[in-house]
Parts: C-alpha cells; sequence; structure tokens
C-alpha cells in the first residue's frame, strides 16, 4: 500500500481551485509520424503558474489558510514556489521560497511577482531543502517538502484520476521523475483503477537518482547533477517516496540531453507547445526506444512550461528573441 | 434578434467532442504589468485542430453522417478545413477543402495528414470561396460555408457559454473578427446572458472589411487584403452575418500589423503560449488602447495556434528553427 488514499484524492479534487483541474487530454496525431505510436497530451501549463504544482499546493494552502498565523516555506527548482505563491496570494498566506540562483530566470521573477519572499542559495535544489528545513525550524512555520508532503502527491493524483475517468483506451503513461510526487501521485490512481496501463518513470541521465534508487530497491544518492531538466535535478531521493514508487512504477528510464532537446522541438514543431525540459522526457523516452512504443498508444504528461526564452531558442535551435 | 438560439447552441454541446469543450479559461497575471490591465485568457488551441473551428465543424460533421452519400466541401483559410476534415475523418465523410496556396503551409499540411482532398487555388480566401461553391454544385454536396452557415457559429458560440458559466467578472471580451462566425456567437451568448459585459471585435487593418460592414451598417468589400492574419483576410462579408454582428457587438476596431507581431511576442513571453496572428488581434487592441482597457479586466480568446515556424520566428524575433 502507498501512502495515497483514493478517497483523499477525490476529496482533493473540491479543494483545488477549478482553474488547474481538468485539463486538456487529446491525440495529438501531428506527432505521430515522427514518433511511430498514437500519443495523447496531457497539458499541465494553461493556467496560471504554467505547470502542474499548483494542485498540490491548493491542498496545501487551504489547510493552512485557517490557522492563526498562517505561513509556509519550500525549496523549489522554481516550478512549486510559483505555485506555492499563487496559492498563497490567495489565502492570505506569508510564502518564503528557497531556490537555487542557479533556477531559471523566468520563475525567480514570476515568484516574486507573486509577492512571495525569494532566498536565494549559491548551490543546487538539495541545498535550498537544507536551508528551507533550516528556516522552518528557525520561524516555526510550515515545511512544504515536494514529494515527502501527502499534499503534494495527493494533488498531482488528481491527474490520474482525469486520465482514469477519461475510459482510457491508452497502453502506457510516461512520467517525469524527479522528488517522485507526480509518479507516485499519478502512478497509485493507475494501478488502482486502470492496472493495465503501464507507469514508465522518465528521468535526465544527468540526474538519476531516483531512478537508480527504484532498480536497486535502496536509496541511492548523487554527488551532482547535470542536467537541462532543471525540475527534475534532484540528487536525494526521499525513503517514503521511494517506497511509493517501487509499488506504482513498471519501469523507470534515463534518457539523454539530446533527446530532451529533441522533443521540445517536436512538441514546438508538432503540437505548438512551448515546454520546458522536464516536460519534454516522456517524449524523449519514446525517441530512444521506438521499438518499445510501436503502435502503441502512450500519455505524455506535459508537466510544465516555464522556460527562460534565451535557453529555450537556443535549445530548439532559435537565437535569443530581441526587442521590437 | 440573431439567427442564433440559446437551446441550440446548449445542444450543441452535446454533439460536439468533448476535446473540443471547456477549454481552460484563466487569468494570466504575468501578461498584465505589459498591458495595464487584467487579462484572462480562452485558450482554443489545446486540442488535435489546434483552433476552435472544430466545435463547428464537429455540428456539421454529426447532421451530415447519417446521410445517404456524406460529403463536404468548404472554402478554408485553414482552420475550418483541418477541423472539418478532423470531424469527417472520424464520421466516415467525404471531405474537400479548398484553399489558397497562398496559405500556411503547415495548416495545408495537417489538412492533407488528415485524409481530406485538397484543392488549392491561385488566389485568397474569397477565391477559394468560389471553387468551393462551384464544386458543392457540380458534384452535389454540402457546401460549408464559415460564418453562413448556422453550425459554425453554434459552434464558435459554445466558447460564450463557457465564458458566462464562468460567473464572469471581466467588463469585456477581445474576439478576433474574420467571417463573423466567432463574434456573432460569443457575442449573441453574452448578450443574452452578460449583457454588461463588453463585446469588442479586433480586425487587421489589412483586412477591415467587416469593421467597415458594421460602422457604414451595410456591406462594404475591399479589393484585396494585406495581413499576416490570414485567419481573418476576407473581403466580402456575408449580409446576414453581419446583420447578426450589428445587434451584438459594441464596437469593432481595427489594429495595425506592428501590434498584432507584438501581441504574439508578448504572449510567448509572458504567456509561454505559440499563437497565430489572428490570435493576437485581442492583445494587440490593448497595447494600441491602453487607456480604454486600464484598470478593467479583459477576456481574449486565443483562436488558433496553427503557424508556419519559419514565419512565426521570423515574426517573433528569432530566425527558422534548424534541423539537429
Amino acid at each position: 500500500m502507498t501512502r495515497l488514499d483514493t478517497d483523499r484524492i477525490r476529496a482533493a479534487r473540491r479543494v483545488i481551485d477549478p482553474v488547474f483541474l481538468d485539463t486538456p487530454l487529446y491525440r495529438c496525431d501531428a506527432l505521430e509520424p515522427a514518433l511511430g505510436c498514437a500519443v495523447s497530451i496531457k497539458l499541465e501549463t494553461a493556467n496560471p503558474v504554467r505547470s502542474f504544482k499548483a494542485r498540490g499546493t491548493e491542498l496545501v494552502a487551504s489547510r493552512l489558510a485557517g490557522t492563526s498565523s498562517p505561513a509556509a516555506v519550500c525549496a523549489s527548482a522554481g516550478n512549486l514556489g510559483q505555485a506555492l505563491a499563487w496559492s498563497g496570494r490567495g489565502r492570505g498566506l506569508d510564502v518564503t521560497v528557497v531556490a537555487s540562483r542557479f533556477a531559471p530566470a523566468a520563475k525567480l521573477d514570476r515568484i516574486r511577482a507573486l509577492d512571495a519572499r525569494l532566498e536565494l542559495v549559491d548551490g543546487d535544489f538539495d541545498t535550498a531543502r537544507e536551508r528551507a528545513a533550516a528556516l522552518a525550524r528557525y520561524e516555526g512555520i510550515r515545511l512544504v517538502e515536494d514529494s515527502l508532503d501527502i499534499e503534494t502527491c495527493e494533488g498531482a493524483a488528481t491527474i490520474g484520476l482525469e486520465l482514469v475517468d477519461s475510459a482510457p483506451s491508452f497502453d502506457a503513461v510516461l512520467i517525469a521523475l524527479g522528488g517522485g510526487a507526480l509518479a507516485t501521485g499519478v502512478g497509485h490512481v493507475l494501478k488502482s483503477f486502470a492496472p493495465g496501463v503501464e507507469v514508465i518513470c522518465v528521468q535526465p541521465l544527468g540526474a538519476p537518482a531516483m531512478t537508480r534508487s527504484w532498480r536497486q530497491r535502496r536509496v541511492v544518492t548523487t554527488d551532482s547533477t547535470d542536467t537541462i531538466a532543471d525540475g527534475v535535478a534532484g540528487r536525494r531521493p526521499i525513503q517514503a517516496v521511494l517506497d511509493d514508487l517501487l509499488l506504482v512504477a513498471d519501469d523507470a528510464v534515463l534518457v539523454q540531453e539530446t533527446s530532451i532537446i529533441a522533443g521540445m522541438r517536436l512538441l514546438l514543431e508538432h503540437a505548438g507547445l512551448v515546454v520546458e525540459p522536464s516536460a519534454a522526457l516522456g517524449i524523449a523516452a519514446i525517441l530512444e526506444d521506438r521499438d518499445r512504443f510501436a503502435g502503441r498508444h502512450v500519455v505524455t504528461i506535459i508537466c510544465g512550461g516555464n522556460v527562460d526564452l534565451p535557453a529555450y531558442h537556443r535549445w530548439t535551435g532559435a537565437p535569443p528573441v530581441h526587442g521590437p
């Protein structure tokens, strides 16, 4: 049994602002000649924070809103912080986000614009996690830990409900793997209601800690990460999340940076979607193993679209946009 | 009274494939500093044909599907043809699309990929209209006339229902104006259920026929068009559509090409959306008249996202994407 509970996930739908729910799910024919399989898009970028993360922060913020001094701090690669800032702003929460100073500027700018306090650390996401934990202890406020805190997994799991409620005709779901909230949340629901659907997690070769942990069935950490997929670049998997992942994932695969970039290009050229690298992991996995997916119907969750445009243009082949 | 009927529009929702319904509607804070007003996006591009046109073609195709030799022909700037091809493919319809050979290649390629017969004419959209009408007469098949055929207006009007059902807090809706199906359909519903919301149609200065007609309250044609907004570039407004537009539009404004391009850039940079020029008309209208919208809450319908990427990159400031 995972830490997730289906009744709680269904209840979560009543708490989350509807603007984040019932996101588009559609076959994308135009991608299929390039990929050799049927592909459906589950699009999590057409909302005020351009990622799925607000599904979880809506739960966190709504529970905190009733307390006497509502405040929260989180470490974030950028999307969780933006989502927590959004959810907190509407509920009078005092939100602090700790992020790496190497996080995409677009994400950091949006966090500031949403009135959160932003603290930058000289280090990566796991450095930010330590700092956020210290801040929470010192200030006595709620620490929101992505993937460990059950709300972050339950929020992500509501995507799974939407997939199974669509009367799925698909054979596999490709899920970006970072801390594991998305994979364990969606995976839990799929295994409960559509056990025949393959749950495939995808992580960059340059940030393989959770995938290695899943394969070895124990937490494996790495000393560093090296990937453009900033949203999934963690070094220290959480045991409780790994335990859940072992129960719901059918596979975890690692993909190369060049495949992530090719995936971003395909999504731009054939689907008209601007996605961040983490959101192209599923397409990257198909590109690296066409035989596996040939003739099958695959869903890929487009989990975020927050990019620095100059980097995005570099990746997709065009130089930075200049002013008018 | 317009030609539209609210009961028929509500009934249309039960016929249209749900993949085209209940599209995202969300406040886009990130756009607001650049525009000086509150902006909500109604996003019609996250579906298999990347435009709102399938709402109408679903109605056309479902009615034709029961007939003895189901076939249809339409003239299209690209999006209607793609939508009719999609709706027809799923229902065994024989679809012919007549388009200008100057239509975006991406749109023409998608029409072909959806198994429609594509006939190109040496001329513009209105030349294609004549040819489609001739084909329909010659072959004795259904001619689908955008904006004139009530299904195309009713399909578009379902967007209006979604706007008013969202318990609108907005003051104005900005609607791309071409043939008029979108404007009359959405406008009819807004005037019926949210009469205080201003209905503002936006057309390019380079294709002003319908706006001039609306202002003069009679059909005014032009000899040519000169705009990158291919989706709204008609020269010959239809009297019956103009009659409806006169009843539901509060204003019709014309915008410059540079504003359309600036709008596309803003939507890319601050909303992460790749849109075709017609879909940037609303943002262009705000840019050209900030005082009018200052402090108000405006909805803009992002009606389509089918672009030729080389042209799109040229407009938004970056050169064409090159292969890996």
